[in-house]
């Protein structure tokens, strides 16, 4: 990809002296940074800005490893035809006029993936804005040129943007700001060749980058991108356009992408350590704290210390932290002591720690000093949360000092800032530069030190393949079963299948007489349920084919008679054994379109699914994916024992939750598996029903 | 209260030429500002800034209705004292050192108190920043006089905050970024007199104002809170701070404010008809966006068309529309039809809709307008969502002919931008003149749209007190005994007296022996409840006192014996008849120490209560509030038939929840009542266990 970012002589296809046109703008950018050769083609000119224009590719001197193309759509293909007879390594198209714009595009779209395929010629776009690199300044776009009278900041997050339109705004919007640089941007439209995977590999390894945040409306190879997103050591954060259903609809109508099931999605990021953002500036805010502090440790309680110079604020602050999953810091003895030395008297010492007082008493500079001191101290403070004021009430001071305090105590400190709009700016950059990120709104400040501290990065690389099955047997049995079957397997078959694989099961007997009936209930002890297994029917509650609480040989007999009345069509009859437990999960099996096998884990009964407490993780799942995939259930008391009921035995869970991704892997006929309710009793999860649906079959 | 908005002459108690000092600030405010008669009050000096200054208020010659003090806490009640001697009507005390300082300072506020309630002097703080009036330019405050610099810019939403330096904070920080105007700011400080509920009143009545915005950190009157805000045709918004745990301690540390039960006061607030907010700015922004459509008619859908030139935006824009609650208009076959004239023909047009095309085929003025007609001519559409981008891109045009339009249709509509900085500001500020609030984020955008749409004003206005009860005659019977009981009445007579004030329950019977239980049961009919209630048990489940599922005779004679031997102190049996429902619900009452007598409702089972799904409303309800009480729960669907189940008789359960409310009313020595479960059998509600809860005896 080297020749995408650094190429030593660029080819511009499609170079015109017209301002306001993109090959102007493209040519102007390319002037302005690029040190090293730039051959304009357009057969139009004899030369452009005192350069040779050249009249087709074919007719350029070497070294050319990069063209950048801005010719209107069918012109494109037979450009780049050309381009790969001149071997050039890598295009970039930034026209538009493809796959977005309907049939006659998604043909010329599908010439130029053709022309790759074939000759090997990579090509980033079409209908992109190509790469702009603050650092090493490199434009390889039509952005407007007059990002460089703003300085084009260099900074340590680099992006990767599916729209075209958006990472412009967002460029110019965050470069004239001045409140965040940024590394690379690359903008790659319709992802012909050249997508997201290989750009982050790319950039985990770009020295220049700390933070990678992506805009993303279609992840086409999921399962790719969690294993390179897992095995990177530098934070990713991902905006997912269109994971509802509206927006859904949005992408498909926007760039024709297959959204994707929003809760698979937002499970796979979970899973491959991906921080999930939900707004533009919330991800530019999230990677840029994220860059700021690359080496805070992990897994740490999230206790934060608030230093304020209004009660006010600070009351807000521990609200916004005790609600989004941080903790208020408990403060040691020690930092009460010494925080009592520059209160009044009077004044309570408590975190958050409103410094107004210890203000009025010492002045600003001596009260926040001192505070931070002490916080930086404290074993008990993982983070701190500054308030700042620009622009009087003794707040105006050099917070350097501070600054070099909280970057020697290794952790985190973000601002909040309110105050005169150009003072707080000059202070934004300032402090920003001593390493500490500043934010707008408390809710904001707390959002970017949950992303940081509460990060779950793995500590092993999500692996896409799978080596050996505890019970690969199994699927060889079921094969000829699941090669013949309809399309969804009976409530015992899927059981059966479902126990072979190491999943415990029910107790059940298919029963063909009432004496058998009868010897079955007796075997398992009453009380027993009955129920009616008939072909096609799947939601049997509803059909009247279920009978629970039976307890005695008279109700086997009543079960018997009734259940064979209600299946007119025929069918088969089940003895189980009653399973009393006091928590209903309901877990299972998918195969996503864009992840592959996937597990799912979600709270059982009606009020569950009523509030969609369920949560996805992609197969093969590892044990402490699994226990990931608990910590997901919101209603997460429940797991744990709430009012002094056994807790869900979590190994015993997480087997069967590594089970269900193998059976997926072993078995590729099965499209869906729902054992719902796996009933815990005393602790362990037991499959009580479940259903499995097979792959529909090519006619 | 007009002495202290518009007083004729003005004494300051306090005055002093040391700039720096807040009693310097004051003067130079009132000088810029106050048309009326100044007197400066300062024993040291003779004049000041070229007026006579006086040695004590007893000195300051007529007019003077209002008194401003500046001095330190401890002269404060002497002053007072000559204000009163004055007459003087109304005197704000800006300085600190009460009760926010501790025990001496809380004996020098109780001190104010008394001089008010003696006098009828009103007394405005202390500990606050007293007010400022951007639209008759009285700054009655310390806060800086730079203000001044940036125009004071008048507009129609007014404040209330309890804490002074966020409101200086604040002011400062709105007024310098000249995006939004306010009217009046009053910071009430410690509300030794004058507090919330009186400056809402006025503000109601107050003609420069559109919309209020209120931070609180405690609402010592509740009702008298609710009552006034239910009554206000002006919208109100509320940041309570402290609602969270954490929160509430540091409430309770900065002043003293017992911050209540944060569910109770959301639910108060939400039958006010209050909107929430939890952060400063947003609360401002949900203000602005009020005060700009005063007019909105209530109870629309929430149909949302967006209109953006970036289709990545519009997927975001979409996500959060549905997710916040609102809904993405479905465009008419008219509308489809006027953007198919602007678009190209490959162009697929939907909601949102993406400009982009349209704007390279015909500029974006024309593009933009096309759109916009046609969505305001719409009437599947209820608001409109706009994008903007400052600085290129064909997007700058003329926007006012835009917003004759969207003024004209009389819809909703607000911005989102991005873009060059100063080119941004200008552009927001400019179009917001024209009706059209802007934002910098797509999700705070859709959170002001939702709090305009989804807002639910009352028709008519709540009432504190209760004229009537259905079920007078209830308490008198049971006066007796609630007066002799002991702490908790048990399940047995908690439901007797429920069911007496018109709250259908369970069919049960006491019983004293074997064969009064077989009678009981068999007067009920299989299967049966059995419980032991033994004095002083309240969790009878855990203490193994509930046999469910009895469907014999055989089962009563052991459940009877097996229940007598688990309770070796004496108690006695009950025999119920089992209900089974579909929907398991929790209501109750409780006497809240803020908002008095209050109902609550939630979903009942383990899973509920572990995710905290209740709601609260204050008493007395009327049937539109209970409406509105079921529809505040989360699992809404499962009331309303999930799964093919007996939606729940909504009418049957808000006589429940109104009577609940009653009771509470008719028997004060109710501290609270539990009906937990409350099972829907058939879609209508019944008690099946119940506690009331009586209130401690003054010992």
């Amino acid at each position: 990809m080297e020749f995408f970012f650094n190429p030593k002589g660029i080819a511009l296809i499609g170079a015109t002296t017209k301002p306001a046109r993109g090959g102007f703008s493209i040519l102007t950018n390319l002037l302005k940074g690029f040190a090293g050769k730039i051959y304009p083609v357009n057969p139009r000119y004899s030369s452009i800005e005192g350069m040779l224009c050249y009249p087709s590719i074919l007719d350029v001197p070497d070294p050319v490893d990069l063209a950048i193309v801005f010719v209107p759509g069918p012109l494109v293909p037979n450009v780049i035809q050309e381009c790969a007879m001149r071997k050039i390594p890598g295009v970039m198209i930034e026209s538009g006029g493809f796959s977005e714009t309907g049939d006659d595009g998604k043909k010329l779209q599908d010439m130029l993936r053709r022309i790759s395929q074939e000759t090997g010629i990579r090509l980033w776009g079409p209908n992109c804005m190509g790469l702009v690199d603050a650092v090493t300044r490199h434009v390889f776009s039509f952005v407007s040129p007059t990002i460089w009278d703003y300085g084009l900041i260099p900074g340590d997050v680099s992006l990767i943007v599916q729209s075209g339109m958006l990472s412009a705004g967002f460029l110019i919007d965050t470069m004239t700001h001045g409140t965040m640089g940024i590394s690379k941007v690359c903008s790659v439209g319709n992802k012909v060749d050249v997508e997201e995977c290989e750009l982050i590999e790319y950039l985990i390894r770009d020295p220049h980058t700390k933070a990678i945040g992506l805009y993303m409306e279609s992840i086409p190879d999921g399962r790719r991108f969690m294993e390179i997103c897992s095995r990177s050591p530098k934070p990713i954060v991902a905006l997912k356009g269109g994971k509802s259903r509206k927006g859904a609809e949005a992408a498909m109508s926007h760039t024709a992408s297959l959204s994707g099931n929003g809760a698979v999605i937002s499970g796979a990021m979970s899973q491959a350590g991906i921080i999930e953002a939900t707004d533009f500036k919330q991800m530019m805010d999230f990677c840029r704290t994220l860059a700021t502090f690359p080496s805070v440790p992990h897994n740490l309680p999230g206790r934060v210390a608030v230093l304020t110079y209004s009660g006010g604020a600070g009351i807000v602050s521990a609200d916004f932290i005790e609600n989004l999953g941080l903790e208020v810091a408990d403060l040691s003895f020690q930092t009460r002591q010494t925080l009592k030395s520059v209160f009044p008297e009077w004044m309570p010492i408590a975190n958050p720690v409103d410094l107004w007082p210890a203000v009025e008493k010492n002045g600003g500079e001596k009260a926040f000093r001192t505070a931070v001191e002490a916080v930086c101290a404290d074993p008990g403070v993982d983070a701190i949360f500054l308030h700042l004021f620009a622009g009087g009430f003794s707040l105006n001071f050099d917070l350097s000092p501070l600054a070099d305090l909280v970057r020697l105590s290794g952790k985190p400190m973000v601002a909040w800032l309110i105050g005169e709009r150009k003072q707080a700016r000059e202070l934004q950059i300032a402090v920003q530069k001593q390493g500490i990120p500043v934010f707008r709104e408390i809710q904001r400040s707390i959002e970017c030190l949950c992303a940081l501290l509460k990060r779950t990065q793995r500590e092993t690389p999500w692996n896409a393949s799978v080596e050996s099955f505890r019970h690969a047997t199994a699927s060889v049995k079921w094969k000829q079963v699941l090669a013949m079957s309809s399309s969804t397997l009976d409530e015992h078959v899927s059981k059966q299948i479902l126990a072979d694989f190491g999943i415990p099961t029910v107790p059940e007997k298919t029963v063909g007489s009432v004496s058998e009936a009868k010897a079955a209930a007796s075997g398992f002890g009453f009380p027993v349920v009955m129920k009616g297994i008939a072909p096609g029917i799947v939601h049997k509650s509803e059909q009247g084919l279920v009978r629970v609480g039976i307890h005695s040989n008279e109700m086997v007999e009543n079960a018997f008679s009734e259940l064979r009345a209600a299946m007119p069509n025929g069918g088969s009859i089940l003895v189980q054994q009653q399973i009393n437990g006091s928590i209903e999960l309901i877990a299972g099996f998918i195969r996503d379109p864009q992840f592959g096998p996937c597990v799912m884990l979600g709270l059982g009964g009606i009020l569950a699914e009523a509030l969609k407490d369920t949560a996805f993780a992609v197969a093969p799942i590892s044990r402490k994916d699994a226990f990931h995939l608990m910590d997901q259930i919101r209603a997460q008391n429940i797991l744990n024992g709430f009012r002094g009921s056994i807790p869900v035995n979590r190994d015993a869970l997480s087997d069967i939750l590594i089970y269900l991704g193998e059976i997926g892997f072993a078995c590729p006929q099965i499209q869906e598996i729902d054992i719902n309710p796996l009933i815990v009793c005393n602790g362990d999860p037991v499959a009580v029903d479940a259903s499995i649906q097979l792959m529909t079959k090519e006619k």
